[in-house]
């Protein structure tokens, strides 16, 4: 089983993807029928250039006064709090293991959330000076909702891949963040078109066939409380206990950190590297469905990374049923020190690191059975 | 892994194909991108009505006289014989033990060659009065070289195809027969468009995703040769020996082996059932890559079925990695009495039971190794 699979990871890079770490970049956006043959039948990522520059957002919104005023009369908005900026994450909690953490949610004023994104990025994030990192964000096609008045600024839907994929999105989304912000690998039942405004996203990518490469177990689940009051954040575990399937592999180790974690995850560091993509303002990465992908970010020059992205329905067709039955077989090895223990949890879970949307995915069955989706949003990019 | 495999058997179904033994039946041509989107990137086979009524063929191929008067001056027509209509095929050899049978080919002017197969129509099949069936089928563009003279009436590819996979047929193929000419269960590297001209196609179609049930094993290469003057066959070991990895189910089971086989091949049997289509004079079936594949055949009045299928290029993406990690993950269960005899032959094998025209896949290398498809025509439809 080690061998077909280390032959699965190697195959399509050789087949479709490429070897080495890059994506396919265009300089302007495909025709629909391009799009559709060379990228999403293939389940293949690319970069897009150009896609984006008729957007108004891409100037006006460089400015801070004009977004407060544009929102002044808006209701609130959804900010997500954490203290170190890796909400859906895993962190340690007080007894040494990992938890799935979830941030605190607090709705704000547009003008006083935005105050903290960029008041995070003037302070030293290595002082305690800001202990509170902030992220807008809420995977509720928020830009139709809380950014409504923002509307005319982008298009809509991408045209030439709503023409390609046959639907307008399901879902389109603002982000606003600092470069303290990331979100861990985890994956989207979601063809994502993701455009930057302003500010770079800089993504790593593994195809769905490196599954066993991401080390998916299962974490208890915990919320972030913060207290305005303290300015202290409180970790609580969720009562009653729940687990959450996630990626176990952070790609960015710290010096300290960095035998351990290769040691632990050797899958993932002796493997095939992740395709990398920074995305800038004007440009469109095309993210396909079922790809693990890990988000960072760097500010521009106000301090903040702005971005859309138009999440369209995946085709639930031969390539997810593939996937399914790759999920379900069992890699062991013995580079593979993690599995003995955790295996048997991760037999029975449905779904695992995937974005948890406003019950967009509630009423996809697979084999009869709903998959078990509900219970709050967790992640996704 | 026997739970595993049989849940994606299901699930493609339950998915993505349905549960009965239907496909979709469009009735008209689709789009390119609807094309391209409901089916080639589903791996989802169709068939389309009201296809090809502008071909002239529909009219006048009804007539032997156009036909050979067309064809009067060209080149000799390659005719396959054999003496039970299953040519590329698994046949018993005096030992009792199977061994894969290529046919007799033979050139002849196209008026003695359709004469062959209108007479072995009027015969009575199970009688020794005609003990020859001829199929006239050579998998090489043979409509663009030993039937260039019929060209205009037909199109030279299907427009709306070409347009979705963004290139021109790469072999566009000519078939005549009659009833007796059977084609065993195979599949192809190729995105086929396959267009009935007169009489009927009858498919059984199961997708890539049920591979074990085919229970393809290695099987000892043999040759046809007829003689014109004692009017018999002799059926010869190729030598040196060469091994063709080969489907060993026969779904259509004469009351007097039915119990033998059920029990050989339990798997198919017991499994979901084949999906079925008819392909009319005036339809197109989308034949995706990669489905296995069994065809028979129906007459019209004058004795002969007349069909062209157009071979596209597929893409070789992440969909043909899953299927090789399938293909090298063997099947282990007590409901497969034959795997142990055999498995071990399987293994190393690069390609099986595929169609091997004239050496269109030769420049097609997986993981750098170029795949052994030299050695002759073997089959397809």
């Amino acid at each position: 089983m080690k061998i077909a699979m280390e032959a699965l990871w190697e195959e399509v890079r050789e087949l479709s993807l490429g070897n080495g770490t890059e994506i396919d970049h265009l300089n302007s956006p495909p025709t629909p029928l391009q799009f559709l043959r060379d990228y999403v039948s293939q389940n293949k990522p690319c970069l897009i250039s150009s896609a984006t520059l008729h957007w108004p957002a891409l100037s006006s919104w460089s400015q801070d006064t004009y977004l407060t005023q544009s929102l002044s009369a808006s209701p609130n908005v959804s900010v997500h709090l954490t203290p170190h900026g890796n909400a859906d994450a895993l962190v340690p909690f007080p007894n040494n293991t990992l938890c799935f953490a979830s941030p605190h949610v607090q709705q704000l004023p547009f003008r006083e959330a935005l105050h903290l994104i960029t008041t995070t990025e003037n302070s030293d994030s290595n002082s305690n000076t800001q202990k509170t990192v902030a992220y807008l964000q809420q995977q509720n096609d928020c830009f139709h909702s809380e950014y409504s008045a923002l509307s005319s600024d982008c298009d809509d839907h991408i045209p030439w891949a709503t023409e390609a994929l046959g639907s307008l999105p399901e879902a389109v989304n603002l982000w606003i963040g600092n470069h303290r912000s990331v979100t861990s690998f985890h994956k989207d039942h979601y063809e994502n078109l993701y455009a930057v405004v302003s500010g770079e996203k800089h993504f790593l990518l593994l195809p769905p066939t490196d599954y066993h490469r991401m080390y998916i177990r299962n974490y208890p689940a915990a919320r972030y409380s913060y207290s305005q009051e303290s300015g202290e954040f409180t970790l609580e575990l969720e009562k009653p206990a729940r687990y959450v399937p996630w990626c176990s592999v952070n790609p960015y180790l710290s010096p300290e950190n960095m035998e351990a974690e290769m040691s632990k995850f050797p899958l993932y560091f002796n493997g095939p590297k992740p395709f990398q993509c920074t995305v800038k303002p004007g440009q469109i990465l095309y993210l396909p469905s079922m790809w693990f992908h890990h988000v960072r970010q760097s500010p521009d020059a106000g301090g903040r990374t702005i971005a859309i992205n138009y999440w369209y329905d995946m085709q639930f067709d031969i390539k997810y049923a593939y996937f399914n039955f790759l999920k379900s077989i069992q890699y062991r090895s013995i580079h593979d020190p993690t599995l003995p223990e955790t295996a048997s949890k991760d037999t029975d879970t449905e779904s695992d690191c995937d974005s948890i949307a406003y019950g967009f995915k509630d009423e996809f069955s697979a084999n009869g059975s709903v998959e078990n989706l509900a219970g709050g949003s967790t992640k996704e990019e």
